[in-house]
Parts: C-alpha cells; sequence; structure tokens
C-alpha cells in the first residue's frame, strides 16, 4: 500500500452512482492520497465535496488517468468501451460499474461477498454487476453454498434512481402534476434513447433496459447470465422480470428459488443467511417485520424477508430482498472491490 | 325476467368499490327496476346518483332486503357474514365481493369467463373471487384449456384502491408530505386492524391482509385456493406473493407457468388470448407496447402482454397481467355474474 493512500478516479463523478461513490469513500474512511474527479465536458467544472475539500470536476480524456491507481467508472458504457482501456494503459486498475466489460471471459464480475477470489485473475478491468444482480446473488449465495441452488425466478420491484437523477426529477414532477391533476409529461423512463416515454408516477412499467430478440429486456437478460458468471454455475436455471416503479431509491425482488435438497427448513435458510456477510435477516411476520425500499435507503446491506416453504415443492422457496440500489447495487460494491483489491495485496 | 328490470340492491354502496358498481350497472344498461343503496349507519343519508336520479343511502338491515331481487355485497366480510343470509331468506339473490363465503363448499365462486356453469348450483349466495385472482384466472383460463396447466408462480404489484378510499387519501397525503420534505404519516396501510403501518408512497410493502400461520399473507392464500376453486383444478400448484405499490388503480402481476405441453409457442399463446373472452392483447415488445396500470383504469378487459418462452423450460412462460381491480376486480365481474344469472335464468 502506498504510505499515503491510492489516487482515485471517479468518473461520472456529477451523476447519481458517482456521488454516492464519492461519499462511499469518504464515510469508510478509504486511503485516497488524491481523488480525481472526472465527467462529460458538459458537466466539466462542477465543483464537489471531499472530506471537505472542494474539488472541480475535469472532462475525462486518457490523460485524465496518468498516476491514477484506481478508477471508479460510472458514467454509461460508452464512455468505459472509450476510456477504460485507455486507464488501464497508464497504470490504473478499472473497476467499471457499466454493462460494457461484464460478460467479457477474461474480466471478473465480482461481489466481494460471493465471489472475491476471482479478483485474482483480473487484467486491469474488473467488472460490477448490474444492481439488481448484485443483491440478488448477495442473499442467495449463501443458501447455494449451504443447500445447493438449481433454480431462480425473480420478479424485481425496482427504483428510478437506478435510470439516474434526470429520472428522480422526472418522478418528482410527474407525480406533482398528477396530484394537481395537470397531464403528466413523460421523456426519460423506460429508456431515454427508446422511441417511446411512459409515465412513471402512480404506474408499473414492465420494461428496464432495451428489448432484445428473445422478448426478454436486457436488464432481464443481466440478471440471468450475470448470476450464473458470479456463481460460476452455467446450469443455473435463471428467468427474470425486471419492473420500474415510482419508488425512488431501493430495489426490491420477490425471488422463488429450488435448492438441491428438499430436507431444508424455513429457519434452516434463516439460520444461514443472519450469519451472511452483507446481509441483514428482516424476517418476523408476526410482527409484521420485512424489508421495504423506504427504510433501506443509506444502508449498505442486503435485506431478506418473507422466506417461506413451497406449498408444492419440498426444495422450494420464497423470499424477498431488498437494497439500496445506489449503494450496494453500485457505489458500494465499487468500493468495496477497490479494498478487496487492496487485502489482497492486488493493487 | 321482470317487465322493468330487476330490485337490485349495492351494499356498502359509498366505498370505492360501491361506486364502481353503481357506475357499472348505468354504464352497462342493467335492467335495474328499482336501485337500494345500503351502508352502515355512518354513512347512511349520503345522496348518490344513479341514472340523473338521487337516491339516498340508507342504513342496512335484514329488513332492508325485503323485495330484492339481486344484492350486490361489498362492504367488508363482517356485514356479509351478518347480512347476506338474511337477504337470501327474504328472496334475494346475493353476489357477494368479500371473502366471508368463498371457499364454502356451497358456494360457487364465479368469474363468468371462466366458470360460468358453476352459477347453476348456487343455493342464494354466489362469492366473487379476490381481485388479484380474478385477472389472472380470465389469463390463464384460456392458456389451460388449450394447453393445460400445471403451475403458477405470481408476483403480484397492488394499487392502494383495494384497500379503499382512505388508503387512497392515504397515498396522496403522504405523497405531498415527502415532496414538500415533511414526514409522511401511515395509519391505513398495509393493513387498518393490524398493529403497525408502514408509508406507502414512494414503497413497496410485501404485505396485503394479514400473515397466516404459513407465512404467507390471506391475500396470497386466497389467490392460491380461489384459483384452485374456479378452475376446478385441485391438484394445480400455485404460489403467490403479494406487494402494495404506489399505484392509485391497476393490478399487475408477473405470472409465471408451467403448462403440459412442451411444444407450444409464444404465438401459440397469443393466438389464444387473442381470440379470449374479456383479455386484450397487448404484446408488442419491438414498439415498447405492454400493458401497465395507469393505462388500464376504467377499462373492462385484462389485458396481458410481454408474453415469453422460459429459457430453460419448454413448457414454461412468463407473462404480464394487467387490470382495473376496481373493475374486473371487483364491481364489473360481479354486475357481470349478475348478467350471466339472467341469461342463464337464474334469477
Amino acid at each position: 500500500m502506498s504510505v499515503n493512500g491510492y489516487h482515485v478516479a471517479v468518473v461520472g463523478a456529477t451523476g447519481a452512482v458517482g456521488h454516492q461513490m464519492i461519499k462511499t469513500l469518504e464515510d469508510r474512511n478509504f486511503p485516497v492520497s488524491k481523488l480525481t474527479l472526472l465527467s462529460s465536458s458538459r458537466s466539466a467544472g462542477t465543483k464537489l465535496t471531499f472530506k471537505g475539500q472542494e474539488i472541480e470536476v475535469q472532462e475525462a480524456t486518457p490523460e485524465s488517468f496518468e498516476g491514477v491507481q484506481i478508477a471508479l467508472f460510472s458514467a454509461g458504457g460508452s464512455v468505459s468501451k472509450q476510456l477504460a482501456k485507455e486507464a488501464v494503459k497508464r497504470g490504473a486498475i478499472v473497476i467499471d460499474n457499466t454493462s460494457a466489460f461484464r460478460m467479457d471471459e477474461d474480466v471478473p464480475l465480482v461481489v466481494p461477498e460471493v465471489n472475491e477470489e476471482d479478483l485474482k485473475w483480473h487484467n486491469g478491468i474488473i467488472a460490477n454487476p448490474n444492481c439488481s444482480t448484485i443483491q440478488m446473488v448477495v442473499a442467495l449465495e449463501p443458501i447455494r453454498k449451504h443447500f445447493g441452488l438449481n433454480k431462480i425466478i425473480v420478479s424485481t420491484y425496482q427504483a428510478v434512481s437506478g435510470a439516474g437523477v434526470s429520472a428522480i426529477e422526472e418522478l418528482k414532477q410527474q407525480t406533482r402534476d398528477i396530484l394537481e391533476e395537470k397531464e403528466p409529461k413523460a421523456n426519460i423512463l423506460p429508456v431515454k434513447s427508446d422511441e417511446k416515454h411512459y409515465q412513471i408516477a402512480f404506474n408499473a412499467i414492465p420494461q428496464i433496459d432495451k428489448f432484445q430478440e428473445n422478448g426478454f429486456t436486457f436488464e432481464e437478460m443481466k440478471m440471468i447470465n450475470e448470476t450464473k458468471k458470479i456463481m460460476h454455475k452455467n446450469d443455473l436455471e435463471v428467468a427474470a422480470t425486471c419492473v420500474r416503479l415510482p419508488v425512488i431509491t431501493g430495489h426490491s425482488e420477490s425471488v422463488y428459488i429450488e435448492i438441491e435438497r428438499d430436507d431444508v427448513s424455513v429457519e434452516d435458510i434463516q439460520k444461514v443467511l443472519k450469519d451472511a456477510p452483507g446481509v441483514t435477516l428482516q424476517d418476523d411476520p408476526a410482527e409484521q417485520v420485512y424489508p421495504m425500499p423506504a427504510y433501506c435507503v443509506g444502508k449498505y446491506d442486503t435485506f431478506v424477508g418473507r422466506i417461506r416453504k413451497d406449498l408444492d415443492k419440498a426444495n422450494g422457496f420464497h423470499l424477498w430482498v431488498v437494497s439500496d440500489n445506489l449503494l450496494k447495487g453500485a457505489a458500494l460494491n465499487s468500493v468495496q472491490i477497490a479494498e478487496s483489491l487492496i487485502k489482497l495485496n492486488l493493487v
């Protein structure tokens, strides 16, 4: 480790996730010797605060990465494709929060609680999984390890902050308009670059990211493919339906699983999750205790509750999984990867 | 048929569903010779309009049903338990929208598009299923009939209007408070008579109705048991997770099914649903066409889209099912039952 810490860069510093990255580096007292904040030319010049010091955001160029040791990217896939290799060329390790490299065979896709060991074979770029994938594997990996895992069917309840600051503003403005009986305007959701936009206020949109040939959305395919890669289990059956909700922050997931054993009780699963890293068990129906997005904001853990045995299949279980999509789903997981790199002497 | 139509009573006339019942009777030009509007003593005296005429709501008592031929109940299970048999005793046929009699062996549980024939063995009381059950069986019965059906796993996205007018007001007030950065107050949801209440604005609550011994909520058990009864299929595997959302009206459902055959395509399912009664197919991912609650309000049909084949199981399919929970989920289905009774000469 450098005596005074590491030179860290945040690419996409002015975005919803970028803000959380800076805050998380500060909150966790990550060893930063120098912090370089980068963005598009449009946002360059913005001033942000880190540990009481103002830092001016600069336009990201290949040269921005001279001297950078750890670069946290969260500025969209095209920026990562353009600049991540430039950063690696200049000696930085890139932790990329976009989908640009996640499925590349020579790029580890890492959730530290699940597959920290995969960091050992990185070639400069490490991918941070999709938000909805991360919280699901944090909850399911302890179960897989103890009881085996054959099948996952997940339906998501996703917050708008996953689509950025402008989506949050759109939700708030539409909500105000509807309460004042004005016609709401839709310009961002479900996908800014797609043709049609729909109201998200008081609505549920069953589309996140663009549709693929097979009828699944790219978000759904991310959950399916990333889960298999992170768990090193290509024969795992995974299906996903991803839905955007009028929630600002906090993704929820209704998860059905089939494990390998059929002699496992709800209490067995609860016990395993109680001891699992990054998991908080909130599961007491008699006391109406279960996770909810409004109460997970700003917290690091993945919250699991409503664990119950399927009424038909002895190896089937249902769970409700909630986490802050900007933290464990993005910024926190990226910073945790950086912490793991230090711990494993890989940086 | 009576020359001038039937003497109809609406019990719970001042509630969210009661309002829709009166409107639906009018909109569908149901043959009403006299309309009696009933409620608790608290709401008695309220004046409501039917076909341009003001009608004063009266307190519901056993004597209120003298001369009534068709009584539509939607005033809560305890009112139905107290008064439905009194109405039958006085010669009325009761169509009950509460859960009071749904699982009674001598009470038909009817969705006209699915099991209209069950009306023939009624003994005075006919039960209207739970809102979330109705739209699901309307979408799945045509599939079951053509291709067989073995398994259903459903996660719901339910609107607050299912919990009544006060829940709608609570959602709106909490939403205003949060937008003005005030602390929101929760007094109604998830279950008014339960101990704890949680914010619904910008949140998702994985509890609808009270918890049962087995960890499922009563709402979830309703979906499970009612679906088997309506489809006359006790060996059908059904599992449900029911979630309340900040949506005013319109329930959505992410449904996974396994059919009997494994040689069926998405197009086969689409073709069957296109011709199915009460179903509108909205399924064109390339054009971003899929059902959404905000766009189903005030419509009679159940909307189905996002139909896709499971990537692992040849007999597995995923669907997204949306309907107006106050109409097909409650008032419309009750009025349709009354229409079927007339058609089958049962009243």
